[in-house]
């Protein structure tokens, strides 16, 4: 059994109220939101995110809605990854956080087999069949999270043997584009944008070894590569890794997206 | 005894955490926000929603601060409703869930007398008597959560027992505007606009039966309805019925308030 | 040992989550979020919200995250006062607060030695050593939320038996600028501006005893004081005391901050 629910969404207040209102009438659970304030029926903004926030929990279901697609004929999906599970729409939302939980989940068990395979961990997707819901435009409330409680209550280990939850090869999948490293630059693009303004790209921090304290040229513009973001006066761009790991476009006290007139979507250069 | 304490206002971080910390220097209650968020000031808005919200959590003590008479000798007030309980201040924002709450009791108890009787379930009201308060700008923290606290710890069935908690006829009360429903349309008004941008109106959904794949007209245009969003082309505007069982005026990924041009309090007038 | 964790940062979601994700994989602390909402990088704003919101907790352990500074050498602090403890960045943040807090426990001890003293109590400052970090840019993650869980785990009493903490004397302080309260008048400055619009200035709320009913001048223009907003008509600037004790600048369901014109550090001049 697992004590932790998360909770995800674009919905802001008050509708997430409504989805705990459901899942605390059915389980025990303790709650835990992870945000409500994903980029509004932003899928790959909201798969990005679960991806890089999801794997820092102890075992937990994990009720995410972000869906465009609400009221329509698609389905709704389980994922097994670890001892983790993942509830929510077949857009692919879940895919890149299940995955990274179930690397994870591997590592944890040693299991190294020798060979530096880079085949992808299992994760075991389930479709979950649902009755006509009381409404069209609010699954959150009507199908996922009663779905979510019941896989809370039957135990991650134990989420195929819900009625009505059988396995599926066939689900939307989601990945994020993959940059290109040269050896006189990576080209790549802005995935998301966070509340700092940080843009964060698809292109690997590991491009910046060696280069910290020098510049490179982003787009066409020559900008310090620091560590630290204060490592810059105040106002000033740069380039860094970001928590996530990967290259961020930011600004010491100020806003990247807009110093460097980004938006998520949009191609990054750089050259050194 | 009561498990939960649920909060709801118009505050904004961090107000509502001042709340909390008396609240947990109180009781040991678990504690969930409904919204912190409800437009400012907006007693009807936050009636709204929280009829709409309320009812899908088990028993509660529900701690409600939509405000704008803070500090005036407007009254606090302890509402029963079923196995729930409101707290918050007598401007009417309470009783619209109250009286949801204690019909959704009715309706559990089974307590249908064959009648098809319209008359209101049975809220009981009473009045919070308290002493000068710490603040005249703060009274959530500290009258409503005090008097929350209160309430949880005796339970919501003895809530009259409490010191200075006396039975009252004489309260705010608030209800939503009735629409016009007649064979070639209906006219309402937006109460509430969604952080989707969908225009809730008062008008019920059942209008709507029978038209699904058709049209309707709205104000002067003509407009499909549909059983969700995502039947339309992105950026269309739809008519379509709510998560509350309203008519709204939506877009497929998009704000149907600014496609609509509309407000809350704005009137809504649908023909067919 | 503590139940409670608070959480407080400038970090907007989902950031605030992976801490969360970090300490209930450590403890089985009950997460309270004070605000993830303050002003971003603003030290000196964050410094006084807690200081006013954190005294209405019960014993807690505290994480506060507004750090400008992440990544550089700047120490992280663990903070001891009666029972409370905050964990968070060396850059002044945790020091009001926390100075609060030392003087509500001091006085709940009864330990008045009737010279009426006001020398400041005692908090008693550690460093918290860390070994590199997972990145440079999130020791929210990284540094201080498994610090204030391994607080919590010890117990806030036995703060100093934990390893790689060393009590210091070079910190960071904070404090607050004086205002000067004259006869005929005082002069302070706007220290934060809450959501409502409310400007809370550093002047005693004292100075308006006796003036309630009259008006005093803000700059060079009447105006009413009132003890609550709403004794004056809606849209009209008043002058008050807020819940925090300071003259604050507001309008009745409208906002302070605008109709006066005013921001954070911006001098207050009020005459009478």
């Amino acid at each position: 059994m697992n004590e932790l629910i998360t909770l995800s969404s674009d919905f802001g207040p008050p509708y997430p109220a409504a989805m705990k209102g459901v899942l605390l009438s059915a389980t025990d659970a303790r709650l835990v939101d992870v945000s409500h304030e994903f980029p509004r029926q932003d899928v790959r903004a909201a798969a990005f995110w679960l991806r890089e926030v999801l794997p820092w929990f102890p075992p937990a279901v994990h009720l995410v809605v972000v869906d465009p697609g609400v009221g329509t004929v698609r389905a709704a999906l389980a994922i097994r990854a670890g001892d983790h599970a993942l509830v929510g729409p077949d857009n692919g939302v879940l895919l890149p956080a299940a995955r990274r939980l179930a690397e994870r989940a591997e590592h944890a068990d040693g299991a190294s087999d020798g060979d530096g395979g880079t085949e992808t961990p299992a994760v075991e997707v389930s479709e979950v069949a649902y009755d006509a819901p009381a409404s069209n435009t609010f699954h959150g409330r009507d199908v996922f999270a009663p779905a979510a409680a019941r896989v809370h209550e039957v135990g991650v280990g134990s989420l195929e043997s819900l009625d009505g939850v059988a396995p599926t090869d066939e689900y939307e999948d989601l990945s994020f584009p993959d940059p290109t490293v040269e050896d006189d630059g990576a080209r790549g693009e802005v995935l998301v944008v966070d509340g700092f303004g940080n843009a964060v790209t698809n292109v690997p921090g590991s491009v910046l070894n060696g280069r910290y304290g020098e510049s490179v040229v982003v787009d066409d513009a020559a900008t310090a590569v620091v560590r630290a973001y204060a490592e810059a006066d105040p106002g000033t761009p740069v380039v860094t890794v970001g928590s996530h790991g990967n290259v961020e476009l930011a600004v010491n006290r100020g806003r990247g997206d807009r110093a460097f007139g980004v938006e998520p979507g949009d191609p990054v250069r750089l050259s050194w």
